[in-house]
């Protein structure tokens, strides 16, 4: 198998995958002289996927690949070259595609590495660099990002609702778009998804591949039963029936009729799969039969429009379910299809080369964004288990006595020893634009995932009412902070 | 620019971008001896999109590219060759996997061109061919034509609700991955939409795009009306303000000092745009100041997560936005994210050359399939709007007095005289793997669609309880497929 992870899977050049404003900004910058200022950029998000707590980062393998591949080609160029103004003016000034032509991308990039759980506000990716590069990587970064995290966070819940069943992923027919499928098929398994349907993730990614057959290939025979033998004929070792087509419980008849035919011939069958009516019921009654026919190893599949509270109100029915495909809910985050990850600038140097400290104030305070150049610390007890994580800046560091502040509920506080274990979470990716990391292996990333969830408190896995994880603001930035949101108020007011 | 239609993004074969069993089914096809027995699949949806009545059919152009483009690499077969049973045996044959490298696509299609209004139950594709070949053709079929049709169909309503309105679609940074935001842009443009931020759509489709510029422009400078300026100073004809970094209402005065001084200089400001608050309050307070200022020709522009609904209630508020932002809930079709388009298998020819009527029944009489070779026959009146859609099987053909019976409420029934203006919705795009339909330029499929829907009695766009538009089975066709339904469940009860 091979695990290129899917580079080079475009043909053309994808740095313009990115919003108009970006460009237009990049030549704002270009033209005042200021495209080479040093500024700091945060992705994060703020509402908690799903109503859970935490997300799984994912992405950072298709951001790597982008911008080693960040350049514009000569049909970029001559795009952006044929864009008028209003007054039919070229809107770009020549000298500046000629720079975009030289473009090589310079900043330092940090981040959480895939498969890391990740609370809202906390910074999974910090660019560092000339903000003109900074900025345009706005567009892509996020596009990314937001929807390979999205992914493997339902995953993850699907998977803790399986309690260990085999979770096949079910989403290409629904996925949105190629890339919606192929990388978030990749994300699924990120989350703990076991497998996949999509070839061709199975193909870039090293995915184990799943299948069983489609209604079509009863269809396409005169009986039911004539469908299910011939497909063992064809792959005896590998026989999953689907019972469905016409009637669940005649169907399993059939199976089990033509399963124990070859069962003399020496081939067990694999299971059946339910994709249709009371997957309670039906599961249950098809395991009595299995069982009865001597067939206690074959296994029941079920689909059909599932996700983790499904997953979890069959079980607690006494489904007999043995492997779960999941499909749409799982490919496209059926009830928050989206991340809601910004990239905010938090710092930029001033002419002098002195950091100023920036951050977006709201109406609402979990609007408002933290400054400064922040790194998360994790927390953990003596048994290793997580207690909390502190996001603090890396130009204040920290003092011998650690105190954090939620930032949204001040009143919320916790103190940190020196003494205890930690980890910071960002590390570096890129520096100077040379790329200094190199992705684990998908198996490994996932295994990751998974240990590194069960350090959490498993009060933050439920999903209803789940136990918020502490994740606090050290207290000197968290000063620092408040001292710039008055600062900006009373410019307003005045 | 160009207009390619996203020809060659992809570097590498998409072939494998199927599910698994599409290929465990299409050896056993191929072993079985019967791979090229005629065979007819359906993809049409059941389930009305966003709770309306249409949907707007979109993505036909990828599915060519797609088929011009169907065959299976080296490293495609590699793949295959090296996936094993559980018994670590090669999975396919090695004269399967020959087969495969030379495969190439022999099938009919007719479709729907793009921008069609579309209703449930009505083919939007018909494949027929070699079964294996159009069984293979399920998974991408299935991926590609289900996205773009929800986001062409959200595009539609939305911009319904805007009313004439500029809408541009803004989606690019929580579109679901890369390809989400690619082909979402075009099926928005499809939909309806004036316009995209989307940089890369713009290269690859011609859409017009557009953009303001971000909070990080205006937290690049230490006051925001020294960032205005800067703005105006490079791009002095493209100037739309956001607003709102620090204070909407401040935010707007600065701009209006700006634009004076600028309109001196002979350029007008375009207008200024609002992406938080209450944007009804605001927009009218800020018209007003504009007004003031001499600004009545600036637009205003308004974003932050709307949707066909909340346009629709800012419009009753007396809201006075000029230009619409449509973000997450447009790409993403958030409301509801997947279109539930299948594929089935409707005909298959038996082994002496008589097409089987074929149908796959379900415990709900809206899961069973519509048996044949259906083509969609739209009705008008005198006035050239549509009364009503007819499927009818082209087998059976078209008896003299037309009578439709609606399939899911027989109770609903209407008859069509011959002598009624009427077309035949699906059209010729295949001929034995040959393409025989060249795509209008985008801008003209745009075009269709409003015009298209135009035709339609306005209550049908209604986005509460719309009124349901006349979808009827000819009689002939109604009458074989109760037949039929019977003949299965007799066959199960005996």
């Amino acid at each position: 198998m091979m695990n290129n992870e899917g580079k080079g899977l475009y043909r053309s050049s994808l740095s313009l995958l990115t919003d108009f404003y970006e460009l237009t900004m990049a030549y704002g910058y270009w033209k005042l002289g200021i495209k080479d200022r040093p500024a700091v950029f945060s992705f994060f998000f703020r509402r908690r996927p799903f109503e859970g707590t935490y997300a799984i980062a994912a992405g950072l393998d298709s951001i790597i690949d982008f911008i080693e591949r960040f350049r514009f080609d000569s049909s970029d160029l001559a795009y952006l070259e044929s864009l008028k103004t209003d007054r039919n003016k070229p809107l770009f000034e020549p000298a500046f595609l000629e720079y975009l032509s030289s473009f090589s991308f310079s900043c330092d990039i940090d981040a959480m590495e895939e498969g890391t759980p990740v609370f809202p506000y906390e910074p999974m990716v910090r660019v560092q660099g000339p903000i003109l590069e900074a900025q345009l990587l706005e567009g892509p970064l996020l596009n990314i990002m937001n929807f390979q995290t999205l992914i493997a966070t339902k995953a993850s819940r699907i998977c803790a609702a399986a309690e260990g069943d085999e979770v096949v992923e079910f989403g290409l027919r629904r996925a949105q778009g190629i890339d919606g499928a192929l990388s978030g098929s990749r994300a699924a398994y990120i989350g703990g998804c076991n497998s996949t349907s999509n070839v061709l993730a199975g193909k870039h990614f090293g995915i184990p591949v799943k299948g069983t057959h489609a209604h079509s290939w009863i269809m396409a025979f005169k009986e039911e039963e004539e469908a299910f033998d011939s497909y063992a004929a064809i792959m005896p070792h590998n026989c999953m029936y689907l019972i469905d087509t016409f009637d669940t419980i005649e169907g399993g008849k059939k199976a089990i009729q033509v399963a124990k035919k070859w069962e003399k011939k020496g081939y067990k069958i694999l299971g059946v799969r339910l994709d249709s009516g009371d997957l309670a019921e039906l599961s249950i009654t098809v395991r009595e039969m299995l069982d009865k026919a001597g067939f206690q190893d074959a296994k029941i599949m079920a689909s059909n429009e599932l996700d983790e509270r499904i997953i979890r109100d069959l079980k607690k029915q006494g489904a007999k379910i043995n492997i779960w495909g999941v499909g749409t809910h799982l490919i496209t985050g059926k009830d928050q299809p989206a991340l809601d990850g910004v990239y905010k600038l938090t710092a930029i140097e001033d002419e002098a080369g002195e950091w100023m400290y920036k951050l977006k104030i709201s109406e609402q305070i979990v609007k408002t964004t933290n400054p400064g150049i922040i790194q998360v610390r994790r927390y953990s007890d003596d048994q290793g288990r997580y207690i909390g994580d502190m996001m603090y800046d890396t130009l204040l560091g920290i003092p011998k006595s650690i105190h954090l502040i939620d930032p949204i509920d001040p009143t919320k506080k916790k103190n940190m020893s020196p003494q205890m274990n930690f980890k910071d979470l960002l590390i570096p990716i890129f520096r100077k634009g040379k790329k200094v990391y190199n992705s684990p292996l998908l198996t490994k990333i996932r295994q990751n995932t998974l240990s590194e969830l069960n350090l959490f408190d498993p009060t933050i896995r439920r999903f209803l009412n789940p136990k918020s994880y502490f994740v606090g603001l050290e207290k000197s930035l968290y000063d620092l902070k408040e001292s710039l949101i008055n600062e900006i108020k009373n410019k307003n007011v005045s």
